[in-house]
C-alpha cells in the first residue's frame, strides 16, 4: 500500500489527491492543510466580499468530512507542515490548535502549498490585508463593514477585483499601481477600456504611484496613506495585491533545488530534485509555452492540471507536465480583459521580431440588436506566421475570442489560418466573418505585402519624415474625433480626389482600419507609398491616452 | 483589363466582388442581382419578422450606390442572368423592370446563385411563404400582420427561427416537421431542450407529420393545413421551410457539370467544369472536412470564404478551397444548440467506429451567480482519437465551447488534447475545469480503460441481459427523477456497502455522469465488472423522452 502525503489541499493538491483515489483504491491519502478550508473557491473570493457571491458557503466546494466520505482521503485542516526529513520520507506536521506534533511516513510526497502574497515593506503596512484564503477573507469583509475609503495596493487580478467589490460594497476606492497601467498581461493601448470603467465607477486610480507610508489612525478614523505624489489618502481598509510569490519555505528548508524566479524546480514528470517529492501549482517553476524559458503563472487551471499529472505520475502513469500559454481573464464593472501567450512588451524586452495587428470587431453581427465593441490585439511571428500572443477587451465575446485563438496556438495553427477557422454563426453569436477570421485576414494582407501599417506609437515619426495623415472617415467623424494633423478626404471620394494628395510617402487611417485598409490598397495600386495606421483612431487614441497617464506621471504632481 | 462578371450579389459574389477590387483597381466588375437588394442579412430575416431587428434597414448592410463608391463596381439589381454563351463568354442579363436583356462579356464569370428553398408537392402549396430574400421578408411581414395563426412546415434552422419569430408577434405556430425532431444535425438526445424551449413558449411541434393538403381559406377566413397524422390546422400563415437545395438552373443549362449531391461541381480553385466560370457558396459541393465526400453546406460564412478564395484565383493568386466542418448555431426562445463535424447518426450510417461522450456542465463556476447547465456531445474515433464532431446545447456558452473544438479539429487536436487546453478562467466565463477541458479527461479515462460507458440506448439491453443498475445519487435524487429498475446505493457509502450489490454486472449511473465515475472507478478495483451511463439520468432522460415521441408518432393517431 503506497503512503502519500499532500501539502496543500486547494487546486493541485485536491486534483492530486482524488485523482490518486480514482487510480488507486487502496493508497493511504493524507492531505495536509495549513488554513481551515480546503477545495474552496480561490477565484471567487473577492466575489463574496462584495456580495455577487451572497453565501460564503459557496466558495466551499468541498469538506474534509465530504472527501473522507467519497474518496476516504484522510484531510487535515489547520495542519502545518514544518519540516521535511528527506532521508526518512517523513514530514512533521502541527496541529495549529493543540500545537501538538505529529510525523507522517511517505512513499510520495506532494507539495501543493500555492503562492504568497507580496507585501510590500513599507512603515504601517501591517494593518494591511492580504486575500489568500477564507480566513482573509473573513478579516477583510469584517474590516470592510465600516470602512467607507479603502486603498488598493497593486493593480493585477486580485487588486482590480477587490477594488470593484469595495465599490459594490459603497467603499470609495482608490487603487494605487506602481506602473502606468493595471493588468500587466495587457499592453497599455489594450489597457485603457479597463481604465475607463473603473474610473466610470468611482475608481481613484493613482497610476505610476506606489504607497511609501501608511499612519494608522487613530482610534474611530481611517489610515492614512501616504503616496509618492505626496497625496496623502485615508483608508479605513488597506489592502495588499501586489502580487504573489512562490511558497518555498518548506521546500527550501528541506534542501530542495529552487529555479532562477525563485519557484520549486521540477522536470516535466512535477519530480523535485528528490525523486520522491513532487510538487504542482503555484509554488514551482513552469515552462513557457513560446520559449520553454522558466515562468511563473499562478493560474488554478494550470494548477489542477498538474495536480491529475502528478497523480498519474505516482500511480506509475505517463504523465507528462506541458508548457504554459497563460491564458487569462478578468472582468471589471462589465469590461472584460483576456490575454494569451507574450504580450508586445514582453516580445521587445526580449528583442523578439513581432507583427502587430489591432482590431475592434463587434462582438456579433452589428445588425443584431446588443453587439458590443471589442478590442483585439494579435502578435504574429513575421517570419514564420506562429501565433505568439493575443489580447481581447470588450463587454462581450471577450473569453470566446481568447480561448479559440489559444486553441489554435496550442494546435500550431498559424496566425493566417485563424482566417479559415469555421467558427459557429448566427448573429447574436458572431459574425459571418467572425472577429477571429478577420484577425487571419489582416494578418494575411500583411504577410502577403497587400497592405503596409503603422501602430500607433509610430505614427509622430513617421509624420515628423514627412508622410502625410490622411483620415478617410466621413467628415463628421473627423470632426468629432480627430489625429492631428491629418487631412480628411473620405474612402468613398479617394478615386475622385487623387490629385489632390501631395507627394511623398502617405498613412491612412480610419475609425478601426478597415475603411484604411480599403483606401491603403487603393492608393498603392495609383502608385503611391502608403501605409494604414493599424487599429485606426481607436488603437491610436488608446495608446496615446495611456501616454499622457505615463507622462502625467513623470512630471511633478 | 480584365471583365469580371459575378451572378449573385449577396454573401459569396459580394464578397467576391469587393476582394477583387482590392486585388486589382483596373478590373470590371460587374454584379448581377435578380432580387432589389445586395449584401443584404442573410441570417438576419427571421429577426426582422419577430421585431428583434426592428429596422428593415438593418439588414441592408449594403446599396448598389456605396459599392460603387467604395469599389466602383457595377451592381445591377433586379437583374436576372438568363443564359450563359460559354464559347463566346458572354452572359445574357434580363433588366426586370425593362424585361429587356443586355449580353456582358467577360473574362471571368463567377456564379454565386445560391440555393432555393425547397417546397413540398402538396395541393394547395402555393399559399406558402418561402424566406429567402427581402422581398420574401416583406410578403411574409404583409401576411403575418393579420395571421393568428400559423403552420411552419420542416424544423431546420429557418423553420424553428420563423417559428419563434412568429411567436413573437403573437401569433400562435404549429411546427410540423416530418422526422422526429428539429435541427438534424443535433443527434436526438442532444434536441430536448430545443423541443422543451419550444413547446414552452406555446409552439405545438407536430413530429414525424407532414402536411399532405392546404385547403386555402374562404376570404377572411384562415386556411386549413391537413396533417398526415389526420388532424387539420387553421393557419392564417403558411411557411415552407424544409431545406433549400442548390440553385443550378443557370449552371446546368450552360451545360456545366453537376454533382453527385445537385450542386455545381467545382475543383479546389472553385474552378468549374468551365475553366473561365467559377461557383461559389451554397450552389456548389464542398468536401467534407472528415472524409473529403462531397456535401451541400450552405452557410454564410463558408460562402464569404469561397468568395475570397475565388477573387484571389481570379486575381492570379494562389487560392485554394478549403474542406467544409460545418460548424453552425441557432438560438431558439434562449437556447443555443450548436454543432460541428459529423453527428452521430451520420458516423452509424456510415458504419464508421465511433466513440461518444456526453457530460453535463454549467457555463460557468457553480459558485458565481448565474451558471446555466449545458449538453455536450463529443464524438471520437476510437482508433486515433480523431475529433469526429460535437454538439453543445444550453442557454449560456455554447457557442464558445463549439468553436474552441471546431478550432481544436482545425488544428487536429485529438480528444485527448482537449484535457490540456489552457482556456481563460474566471468564475464569470468558466471553470478551472472548463466543459472542454472535461471532454477530454473523459475521453482519456475511457480510451485509457479506466471506465468503460454505456450509452442511454443501450440501458435496456443491459439490463435485460442481466446487468444490475445502481444509481450512485442521493436517494432524494433517486426518488424524484428515478431510471426504472434501479438500486441506490449513494456514491459516498459505497465502499461501506459493496456487500449489498448482488453478483453479476453491473451498471452504475448518477445525475451527469460524475459520481458514477468515481463509483466505476471504485467498483472496478473491487473486482466488479461495471459499466457507467454515458451523460448519466439527464442524457438518458433526453434520449427516451425522445424516443417516446417517435413511438407516439409511430402508432396509430
Amino acid at each position: 500500500m503506497q503512503k502519500i502525503v499532500i501539502i496543500g489541499g486547494v487546486a493541485g493538491g485536491m486534483s492530486a489527491a482524488t485523482r490518486l483515489r480514482r487510480l488507486d483504491e487502496e493508497a493511504s491519502i493524507t492531505v495536509v492543510e495549513r488554513s481551515g478550508h480546503v477545495s474552496f473557491a480561490n477565484c471567487g473570493l473577492p466575489y463574496h466580499l462584495g456580495g455577487v457571491i451572497e453565501k460564503r458557503s459557496s466558495l466551499l466546494l468541498q469538506t474534509p468530512e465530504s472527501l473522507a466520505a467519497r474518496f476516504a482521503i484522510d484531510v487535515r485542516v489547520r495542519h502545518e507542515a514544518r519540516a521535511i526529513d528527506r532521508a526518512n520520507r517523513r514530514v512533521t506536521v502541527r496541529d495549529l490548535a493543540t500545537d501538538e506534533d505529529v510525523e507522517l511516513e511517505y512513499d510520495a510526497l506532494v507539495l501543493s502549498p500555492g503562492a504568497r502574497p507580496v507585501v510590500p515593506r513599507i512603515p504601517g503596512i501591517s494593518v494591511a490585508h492580504t486575500l489568500r484564503d477564507i480566513e482573509d477573507l473573513d478579516h477583510l469583509v469584517a474590516s470592510a463593514r465600516d470602512a467607507r475609503e479603502a486603498v488598493v495596493v497593486g493593480g493585477g487580478f486580485i487588486g482590480v477585483e477587490v477594488a470593484e467589490n469595495l465599490v459594490h460594497r459603497g467603499v470609495a476606492v482608490t487603487l494605487v499601481e506602481a506602473t502606468d497601467q493595471v493588468m500587466a498581461p495587457l499592453d497599455p493601448e489594450m489597457v485603457e477600456p479597463v481604465h475607463d470603467a473603473m474610473r466610470a465607477a468611482g475608481v481613484r486610480l493613482a497610476l505610476g504611484v506606489s504607497v511609501v507610508r501608511i499612519d494608522p489612525g487613530e482610534p474611530g478614523e481611517p489610515h492614512l496613506a501616504h503616496l509618492s505624489d505626496g497625496r496623502a489618502v485615508p483608508a479605513g481598509l488597506v489592502v495588499a495585491a501586489i502580487g504573489v510569490r512562490p511558497e518555498t519555505s518548506l521546500a527550501a528548508a528541506a534542501g530542495l533545488a529552487l529555479g532562477e524566479r525563485g519557484g520549486i524546480l521540477v522536470d516535466d514528470s512535477l519530480r523535485t530534485s528528490d525523486p520522491a517529492v513532487f510538487a504542482v501549482g503555484d509554488a514551482v517553476e513552469k515552462r513557457d509555452g513560446l520559449d520553454a524559458s522558466s515562468v511563473l503563472v499562478p493560474l488554478a487551471n494550470t494548477a489542477n492540471r498538474q495536480g491529475r499529472v502528478v497523480a498519474d505520475v505516482i500511480a506509475g502513469r505517463p504523465g507528462v507536465d506541458r508548457p504554459v500559454l497563460g491564458t487569462a481573464i478578468v472582468e471589471v464593472f462589465g469590461v472584460a480583459a483576456a490575454a494569451v501567450g507574450w504580450n508586445e512588451k514582453r516580445l521587445r524586452e526580449a528583442g523578439r521580431p513581432h507583427r502587430v495587428i489591432h482590431t475592434h470587431p463587434g462582438s456579433h453581427a452589428g445588425y443584431y440588436p446588443g453587439a458590443e465593441a471589442m478590442a483585439l490585439k494579435l502578435l504574429v511571428d513575421p517570419g514564420t506566421d506562429e501565433i505568439l500572443g493575443a489580447q481581447a477587451v470588450g463587454r462581450d465575446g471577450v473569453d470566446k475570442r481568447i480561448d479559440v485563438v489559444a486553441t489554435a496556438m496550442a494546435g500550431r495553427l498559424t496566425a493566417g489560418d485563424l482566417a479559415d477557422l469555421e467558427l459557429a454563426y448566427a448573429p447574436q453569436f458572431g459574425s459571418a466573418k467572425d472577429p477571429v477570421n478577420m484577425l487571419g485576414w489582416v494578418d494575411r494582407a500583411v504577410a502577403d505585402g497587400d497592405v503596409e501599417t503603422l501602430q500607433w506609437h509610430e505614427l509622430d515619426g513617421a509624420l515628423a519624415a514627412g508622410a502625410t495623415l490622411v483620415d478617410v472617415r466621413s467628415p463628421r467623424e473627423h470632426a468629432v474625433r480627430p489625429v492631428p494633423g491629418a487631412v480628411n478626404i473620405p474612402v468613398d471620394d479617394l478615386r475622385a480626389r487623387l490629385e489632390e494628395l501631395p507627394d511623398g510617402p502617405l498613412v491612412v487611417h480610419c475609425e478601426v482600419g478597415l475603411r484604411g485598409y480599403v483606401a491603403a490598397r487603393l492608393l498603392a495600386q495609383h502608385g503611391r507609398s502608403v501605409r494604414n495606421l493599424d487599429g485606426g483612431y481607436r488603437t491610436w487614441a488608446a495608446g496615446t491616452a495611456g501616454q499622457r497617464t505615463a507622462e502625467r506621471v513623470g512630471a511633478p504632481a
